[in-house]
């Protein structure tokens, strides 16, 4: 038996973002490895073995996932939203990277819907034109490389998507970004905190840079920065397609 | 009975990443509007009207929605990819912006797989970081605003997409936006053209900027562009979570 490895992306929540090619392949896996409320949402079967993890051990989770897959596993990888996206599918390649001894095994990645587009969906069409995606989690990255991030997308005039936007472990960071984006965009620039997206607790909360404050935005949320032509439409938000 | 118009994601090609949101959807449509190829990709059936319409009439498309929403149809205004991505979603708030009869009509964006996760699966994990999405078309935009936003992405030193790269009628924009690249981020970035991924036509190449040529895209070609830390990995592209 060949063993393999597909990372799979499950989408933002919920069943009917799912695509038919995961829903498929996870009918294949004979192991689902992942985070655990991710691997939660996989119903359990005869034959297939759950690997619920704990947050922040994605390279354990990936070398575990190349050592099963070595000795003839079909592994599912489960990621929420987009595996390639701020998820499981780097940390795979990473770890293949530190044991090159897993180079020639069967990687596939399987795109799902990223929290950003379903959150852009759920609001009308928020990065509708160009845009950036920015991770403000610093545990891999220093600060100034967001802070510097953050200004080069404002003076782009990109529409911005930030990922992990505040923890209890760093309180002060996205009080910083907002200041930044005030400094750099202005007080009227739209901002919308989307939290649990396409899940019964899904809210959508649009307000000016001036208006919004940190505690809008949780692990939960996903944030849209507007770019300078983003305006309301009734209970829309959108970016027109040409420039401002 | 009561109209409604949904804007939904067909995803880059194949049915297996047509989400179940949007073909349960388009079981209940009255209506199909769209670009010919996307039409196409509808299947006929009794109680179905399909309105297929040629490129860049994006605003009559919308119109045409709006109208028979108002009259009681079931639209579904198909897209390509993502709808919110350089695609319908924010044609059809424009049009709404612009005949604000139809500010009431029941409006719902459906997320699909967008083009550039879709080829960043297929080639690994290149946008494993914090990345930049632009449309390099300027049918609706200055080029200067294109050439700052490729300067501002580089100088953030994010991976980005590139949709629309390169057309008939601006044979030079692409090797303009090379020569930029290559100023702001050296020769030896990886870039990936990817052309008509998920389907059976798909086709990668990935290079370096110095060995990148204008007409190794065409306009079923989504290109990914590298941060300073992305490599290859065997056959893979991926760049790395942490900050390089």
């Amino acid at each position: 038996m060949t063993g393999w490895i597909a990372i799979a992306g499950l989408g933002p929540g919920a069943p009917s973002l799912v695509t038919p090619d995961v829903t498929d392949t996870l009918t294949l896996a004979t192991d689902v490895i992942g985070y655990i409320p991710y691997v939660a949402r996989v119903a359990p079967r005869d034959g297939l073995t759950l690997h619920p993890s704990d947050n922040r051990v994605e390279l354990d989770r990936a070398l575990h996932a190349l050592q099963l897959a070595s000795r003839g596993a079909r592994v599912v990888v489960v990621s929420s939203g987009d595996p390639g996206v701020f998820a499981m599918a780097s940390a795979v390649f990473e770890a293949v990277e530190k044991h090159p001894e897993f180079i020639d095994t069967d990687i596939r990645v399987l795109p799902g819907i990223t929290a950003m587009l379903a959150a852009a969906a759920a609001a009308g069409a928020p990065l509708g034109h160009d845009f950036c995606a920015i991770n403000l989690s610093d545990n891999l990255k220093p600060w100034a490389h967001v802070e510097n991030r953050l200004r080069m997308a404002a003076r782009g005039d990109f529409a911005m998507a930030f990922y992990n936007p505040r923890s209890k472990s760093r309180p002060h960071q996205f009080e910083q970004t907002l200041d930044i984006l005030r400094e750099e965009c202005g007080p009227n620039r739209l901002i919308t905190f989307a939290r649990a997206v396409s899940t019964p607790q899904q809210m959508l909360n649009t307000v000016t840079l001036g208006e919004a404050t940190p505690d809008m935005a949780d692990m939960r949320t996903v944030v849209l920065v507007g770019n300078s032509a983003t305006r309301r439409l009734g209970r829309y938000v959108y970016t027109p397609r040409s420039a401002s």
